[in-house]
């Protein structure tokens, strides 16, 4: 039996109900019926805060794309030669990812079946763009090998750092948030082998 | 309308049927009808070359895991200092991700719903760990740094190496198998950074 709650909701807190209920059913298989069971409120009251399923989808992805498109706005991002700045974004990615990973890991999954989820798709596009800009300019400079094309090492470091949603746990006993950025940005810019 | 064609299948072909029905709709989302639809012949023929969809997905992700076993057993993976054996089979892993490129798809889908899948997760469990096991003894030599926790590097560069089923695409325009497998060899071993 499901027990009705009084209804204390903010769209903030809904939210994380929601990202949770899409991450685990996928967002095409969530219903309305399911948000509202899962946050045990009635489906009125969830129109209450928001026009609809795809709503929270946007609020969602927006939270996790602003993050790391707030990355490039830092000065560690903006200042200095290529190859330093994209040493700065990597590291920072790992950090937004963990920090937000509910969230990330939604926006990783979506897959454009909606206006919305084009619209998230494209937007990791661009700043997926702008990180291969800077690894570019970075390779320019000779800072980054070059027998390596940009296209495919950009793809190949956004696997490496993506696939952290599918082990990292907040709670594990495993590697910390900071020893996962540090692991990543070793691996990324010097590679496994001893120097 | 469906024009049912005469069953000209065998159990191997219609496996690759399957896989890309799997593939696309999700295993757990994929009945015998989609399966009847998608090979062109009815239910019953298919209950003719196997028992149900069940033994499809085993051996698919059989074919996968074979695949990535064989390579432990070839010669450059049994000989000589273990950093050298690590590169040998980080590169293999990468041929043959290619080369089956829908079976280990499939096989990295899986979520263990059901026995099968429970099996399959526990072989690429398997598999994970006699990498770890090269990747640990390499760093006991010297040869492989320190300062990356063994269980994390061998996730992270295991991330790296299954992302490619996500953009890769044989008829690509974009790199081919043996550039991929170069680039991540290079990205692994000695990462951006320019010596």
């Amino acid at each position: 039996m499901t027990t009705a709650k009084r209804d204390t909701y903010t769209p903030e807190t809904l939210l994380s109900v929601a990202v949770r209920v899409f991450n685990e059913r996928g967002y095409d298989g969530t219903s309305m019926e399911h948000l509202s069971k899962a946050a045990g409120i009635s489906k009125s009251s969830i129109y209450h805060h928001v026009s609809g399923k795809e709503e929270l989808l946007r609020r969602a992805v927006s939270r996790a794309l602003d993050g790391l498109f707030a990355i490039l706005e830092e000065e560690h991002a903006r200042a200095g030669r290529p190859a330093g700045r994209l040493e700065h974004v990597v590291r920072r990615m790992v950090e937004v990812l963990i920090a937000e990973l509910p969230y990330v890991t939604l926006l990783l999954r979506v897959r454009g079946n909606t206006e919305t989820e084009r619209w998230a798709l494209e937007r990791r596009r661009d700043f997926d763009h702008r990180v291969a800009e800077l690894l570019k300019a970075a390779a320019a400079d000779g800072d980054v090998r070059g027998d390596v094309e940009v296209r495919l090492a950009t793809r190949l470091v956004f696997g490496m750092i993506n696939s952290i949603v599918e082990w990292y746990r907040p709670d594990a006993r495993g590697a910390s948030g900071q020893e996962v950025a540090d692991a990543v940005v070793r691996l990324v810019f010097s590679g496994l082998r001893q120097d």
